[in-house]
């Protein structure tokens, strides 16, 4: 048995990606506060953490404006607002936004590097859409930008397509792959898998490869611990595990897990005292039963969303009778 | 890359224990009404499980009668009022007790196993109490009963000690050895590389591994699966993961990762609706930030439980700081 203790050390090449404001707005229409906006990149500064994705620069026509708060779409001018001091002099830390394949204006709300706080664009796509992540990835770093490409939902993708997904995204600029749990559903030997399919296609390309877990079976830490114990050098996680249904892997146990004496847990602590927590006032996420049930039948949330939306959202039996019989 | 799938098949050996009694009833006192507990036995008899821990058999002169409920204490008449009718011709279940080193008056509190209900006892101990738990374990095995050894607490005990509790639980009839997380503070190397420990020491002496994992940083789940991944073969959860702290294992998400078609997860769906969820308007538990706190720092949830009881249980800073200044 190996005397060494890797547990304690930290690779310094690894880097923390907050997309708390990014995917906790699906939970409610990206209606934040600018406070809270502003209350998370303070605390994103404050700990040392690499990138804060502030949201989606996707389509004011599928997404209205009197509908949807302004980090759907993040116009130049909302992110001036809130970000005004945000200098390269002043912080490490870089933003980013989300952009959907076939549901972003990209040509047009994305503006070049030097002209926008954002530093890097993260391209989100189902597999059937790779040529259009493609084509996005291509022009985001034709204006300067740092890109990544995240499939979704890998979960439901057969191996051959993943495959080709992965040969298009090599032959691409994408500085980062990302392994992308959206339904919560994956176990450690799955996220092994993964893992070496996308490390034998990105090998030489100097091209990292990141981990998006989601928390529908309380997997979402350990898969992103698992991800960078094989050699991911991006892992997401949002503060309290804010997130979309079951939530995210929650930043404040990612960094008493990383032992980076950059990262502060601290400050962490404190958003979740003042503005995380209290959000459960009339937000909810979490791993609540119904969506154990869809991540362990590898399912998007959407059925248990609805569910807790409903007239008896804790019927859980009838969510499982339902669930099972739909299949 | 294998193309084997080993997470949809099973081991017909692995073997299911369920503890939310006993592991429960340390946040209030085992006052659980007969009710609760038939209902749990129930359920753990309709979904196919192996084990049902139902309380302690510690010390009646430790835990008074008048303080406690009587799953400290499993007297005969009590496990006779709550399963009189337990048989293994109705039910394939197996009924079994945990005695702590130095609480339990075991020479007294434990009949032959052919006048009890019980059919196995579980020894708890800390390493210093080793010679104790080897005594208790003879004299379980003496009257008949399937014995278990847990050393608690293992991520506080050095390697030297763990090597000599293992010698001495070698030479015992124990059944089982398990690894018990009681900090929830131990991540998957953490596990691999004990659960490689205990083999090497249990080689050949047909004793098997189990894994008892605390879920202070949402890793219960994770750390089982990683035990039973390595080759563990019994694994403890609890129902909706209840127990003192940040609780255990959820028995939800680990019936929907084992594939063995015996178990089956409606009944605990149901349970859950109707018992366990409805348990947190009087009892609290999971892994809030405090208890994310005190498993980062490999330390007991006791100041955690306190500051939960105490006057202002969301001042989470107050709480960290309190945490670091006290190291």
């Amino acid at each position: 048995m190996s005397d060494t203790a890797p547990w304690i050390t930290f690779r310094p090449e690894l880097k923390v990606l907050d997309c708390t404001i990014r995917d906790g707005g699906l939970i409610n229409k990206h209606l934040f506060t600018d406070e809270l906006v502003r209350a998370v990149y303070d605390t994103c500064v404050e700990a040392g953490l690499d990138y804060m994705e502030v949201g989606y620069k996707n389509s004011a026509k599928l997404f209205s404006k009197k509908e949807f708060g302004p980090w759907r779409h993040c116009d130049e001018e909302d992110l001036n607002r809130v970000f005004h001091d945000h200098t390269a002099e002043k912080t490490d830390l870089k933003l980013c936004a989300m952009a959907d394949a076939e549901k972003s204006d990209f040509r047009d709300q994305i503006v070049p590097r030097d002209q926008s706080v954002l530093d890097m664009i993260r391209v989100a796509f189902y597999a059937n859409q790779v040529s259009d992540a493609v084509e996005m990835i291509e022009h985001c770093d034709s204006l300067g930008y740092e890109t990544c490409a995240n499939l979704m939902a890998v979960s439901n993708v057969d191996d051959a397509e993943i495959d080709t997904v992965l040969d298009a995204i090599v032959a691409t600029p994408a500085d980062v792959m990302v392994i992308v749990d959206s339904f919560g559903y994956l176990y450690r030997e799955q996220i092994d898998r993964l893992y070496k399919k996308y490390s034998t296609a990105l090998e030489g390309t100097g091209k990292e490869i990141g981990i998006h877990a989601h928390n529908n079976q309380q997997l979402a830490f350990a898969n992103t611990i698992e991800a960078i114990i094989l050699g991911s050098n991006r892992a997401d996680a949002t503060m309290a595990g804010l997130g979309r249904g079951a939530g995210n892997c929650p930043m404040e146990l990612l960094l008493g897990f990383l032992r980076n004496p950059k990262f502060r847990l601290r400050p962490i602590v404190k958003l979740l005292q003042d503005h995380i927590i209290p959000l459960r006032d009339t937000v909810e996420w979490g791993p609540l039963v119904p969506y154990n049930i869809t991540g362990q039948m590898n399912l998007h949330p959407r059925a248990a969303i609805e569910f807790r939306a409903g007239d008896d959202p804790d019927n859980f039996v009838q969510f499982y009778d339902k669930i099972f019989s739909d299949i």
